[in-house]
């Protein structure tokens, strides 16, 4: 949420002249995003968002999130593309770091969505695993549920610090997933980060999915679970909306849909979802000093899901969606 | 540099509402300014800056810089208007936060300017004394040479943490430009920050002056020192470019000009702006924590400047300007 590398007029003029772009007429370095410094640049060709990837983007992951986008973009779905220079290349090094041109889509991100907007929202992630069925790369996801396991132990018995109890809570929590995962359920590349930050909307529509930073191989559902986990409580975790829950998977379902199996173990799903965050955020939470000035986001808000998707009869969360 | 207050979506929306400026179409929070929040807001009617101000802006002082920016933009200069309301109103409260909506302007800042660059810069400061000659508002300078007395003593012997021997150096350089401030040189409403940062340029045009929060009434030659200290060095103070200043003060003289008096004066001006820019930075620097995402300006950075300004011989200074 900050511009981590300052990159100078002059620089980003002599890099835009590797596109056939025109010349610069605005750039303004936008709080945007993981961990990544953006700019939304305006040339006399149109607007485009200049990403620089800072420490948490692997260089060597460029290439399949590159080949994502395209390849959502080729089947018409609002997915903005990593522009390609004069030579055909779309992935660049400026100031040090690796970096994309992007195309700019309008569209806003709510913060409390409507059962119109989420239905557009599961509408947009069902297309996306439709559009996904014939793409061929993968990535392994470093959080997993192994991945979990792993991120807890590191915290350890600071876990403890954020709230008394949470690191029992949480083995608990891991050992249960781990006797219980649906690993049979069928397998895609995912988003696996939908939240309300990463889709843009005009009105009830969406007009673009992005950040595909974490997308990565993994069960399909599971996607539909961390939309749902991010899309139907207050921000703090507390109050599931299940009119925003019935619309996302009522959307999902229109476009894709859930099969039987799936949505029995969707409450799992689910769980898994919410130790996910916990855990990641509260890694965050024990790393970012507290007068720093990116935002810390609460660990605890995805406890509260977690307490939900653990109580909630497996029967009536998706029955009349 | 940061966005410190966040505005949703939903909450930008119903703001918008108040303006004829239509629907919203896109937001990102933007790193610019001083310690304002400042949103790049595209809406079906046209695009904006939305500025929330923090701390460092005394909601007191917003009527006057409206006032400011409405005057030097109704004379024809390229200076971003703040929008009035369906009501007429120009300064509005958002998120608990003073905020207005202003003009958007295309043009970047440079880094490195070019003497032709220099020039127009020169030739905009020149445009705005002259349109500001029957301005009838004013505004103390709560940094002028009674406030880095002021300062200078709350800084105390912090400044030798910054560098061995800074604090006499300040001390000595105070005593000495009391002694010797030209006090009876013309006064204006000036901009009194004009930094390459807040000038935005088109190629070789000047397309916009903003950033006018620290506008106020003092000599107004000073204005041109603070922009000749701030547009003829390296970032780092080393390495006074005769060229661009040559050319900064021609474009000056131009559309306005100094006399003969103000050049005399015009090292001493200088010096004084460098011991301002020192003494604020020096400041933030030890207020501000070394960790935090703000980036800390070197203070020494104006020691550099000030010993070129203390040494050069002032008839060479300005000669063949």
């Amino acid at each position: 949420m900050a511009v981590y590398t300052q990159v100078s007029t002059e620089a980003m003029s002599d890099f835009l002249r590797r596109y056939d772009v025109g010349t610069l007429l605005s750039a303004k370095g936008i709080a945007e995003g993981v961990e990544n410094s953006n700019y939304l640049v305006e040339t006399t060709g149109g607007r485009f968002i200049l990403t620089l990837y800072e420490k948490r983007v692997d260089a060597a992951d460029l290439p399949f999130f590159c080949a994502l986008t395209d390849h959502l973009a080729s089947k018409g779905l609002n997915i903005p593309r990593m522009l390609s220079d004069r030579r055909g290349e779309q992935l660049q090094t400026l100031a040090g770091r690796p970096a994309c041109l992007i195309e700019f889509l309008q569209g806003v991100s709510v913060t409390h969505p409507t059962p119109t907007q989420a239905f557009a929202a599961g509408g947009a992630l069902g297309d996306m695993h439709r559009a996904l069925a014939d793409f061929r790369l993968g990535r392994p996801n470093s959080l997993d549920i192994a991945g979990w396991r792993a991120l807890a132990e590191r915290c350890g018995a600071d876990l403890d610090r954020i709230s008394p109890g949470l690191r029992a809570r949480v083995m608990g929590e891991l050992e249960w997933l781990e006797a219980n995962w649906p690993r049979h359920l069928a397998m895609s590349v995912i988003h696996a980060d939908l939240f309300p930050d990463n889709v843009l909307m005009l009105g009830d529509e969406v007009s673009g999915v992005i950040d595909f930073y974490f997308a990565c191989t993994d069960i399909r559902a599971w996607d539909v679970a961390v939309t749902h986990s991010a899309w139907c409580f207050e921000n703090d975790g507390t109050g599931y909306h299940a009119d925003l829950g019935r619309s996302l998977i009522a959307g999902y379902d229109r476009r894709f849909g859930l099969s039987t199996e799936e949505r029995l173990a969707f409450p799992i799903l689910a769980r898994g979802s919410c130790l996910r965050f916990l855990l990641t955020r509260a890694w965050d939470w024990l790393n970012t000093p507290a007068d720093a000035l990116v935002t810390r986001k609460d660990p605890l808000a995805f406890q509260r899901r977690l307490d939900f998707y653990a109580e909630v009869d497996p029967e009536t969360l998706l029955a009349s969606a």
